[in-house]
């Protein structure tokens, strides 16, 4: 789209003009400095949109509600995905793919996302934007891993599962609620050879 | 102690004269009253001594911390523990076990506590003090349950670890944390059946 955007105008009454990508980056900028200061439940589609010297309007236009900008917010800053490389052994796989979620939680990044594990507890709708975005997406790409390892001969076809995919991203998150990060390596090995193999294994 | 106590000249200032159990509880009152309006990150022992019109010292020489305070508070308001009966069959125990913290976890007890898992990710001491007196109480209540399943020949013994007796607990609470509550039953016998019976059953 080629015609002057209503961003531009907003931007243009306080400072240079932005457009697109630079608008998003300060959006995003502003609501996790929003996050960080004044927490979930306070945070606004005004304040953020006043930070980031942008109108309300051109929040809305991209975002209808303030969980789909904060999840927006928090992607935006995670380290990109590196793709986990398939070693062809399924406990080598689970250990890598649990261990980069393991550094995650050690992360910037990472703390970011816990304060929101606190806030889900209060806001349903950013519970079920951080499960659409974060949770379910993880636990695809175990099903992904697991289903490499029947096609191996690997894993049982009968552990394709929800439920068992899920395991070892919930105990990470777990042992992340209970006693903080970092995980220790040792974590993750008990969870792989004490849960995860005797489960998948053929 | 039959000496009259600073509890008592405290109290005495604005109301009648309470001792021991009655004054425990109006403080426990107090701490859970604070904690529902101001959160764990406001709750002070002088908010507290205020709330319940005791004396300051009246709570120190009782708890060290708030974290402890509000531990007590919050056991002090959960059901009393009852005994899950020991039905003779390890699927049966998990079962009947996971439904009474599952329970627990749709109860106004269960809401408080609740609140509680978004302030541990702030405060490690309270963390400190929740492992120690919710989560690890029950995972020795479902390693005694695996324990008379050994004795029984249906329970393998190396499934008697800490991590797979924190599993089925680990399991609600993530459940709870992701979708709310109440947790259908539905999901407890899915963890059973799918995760625990297939790692300890011999």
């Amino acid at each position: 789209m080629d015609d002057p955007s209503e961003d531009e105008v907003a931007d243009h009454r306080r400072g240079p003009r932005r457009r697109g990508d630079a608008l998003i980056v300060a959006i995003f900028e502003a609501t996790l400095a929003e996050l960080a200061e004044v927490g979930y439940a306070e945070l606004t589609m005004e304040r953020v949109a006043s930070r980031a010297r942008a109108s309300k309007g051109s929040l809305y236009r991209r975002w209808s509600s303030r969980a789909e900008l904060v999840v927006d917010a928090l992607e935006h800053e995670r380290p990109h995905h590196r793709e986990v490389p398939d070693t062809g052994n399924i406990r080598q796989d689970l250990l890598s793919f649990l261990g980069s979620l393991m550094s995650m939680h050690d992360s910037p990044s990472g703390e970011a996302t816990h304060g929101l594990m606190a806030e889900v507890i209060r806001h349903p709708e950013l519970m079920r934007e951080v499960r659409l975005r974060f949770i379910d997406p993880t636990i695809a790409q175990v099903l992904d891993r697991l289903r490499r390892g029947v096609v191996r001969g690997e894993v049982r076809p009968s552990a394709l599962t929800y439920r068992i995919a899920s395991l070892g991203p919930a105990l990470l998150r777990q042992h992340y609620l209970l006693y903080g990060a970092p995980i220790p390596e040792s974590v993750v090995i008990e969870i792989v050879d004490e849960v995860l193999m005797p489960l998948v294994a053929v």
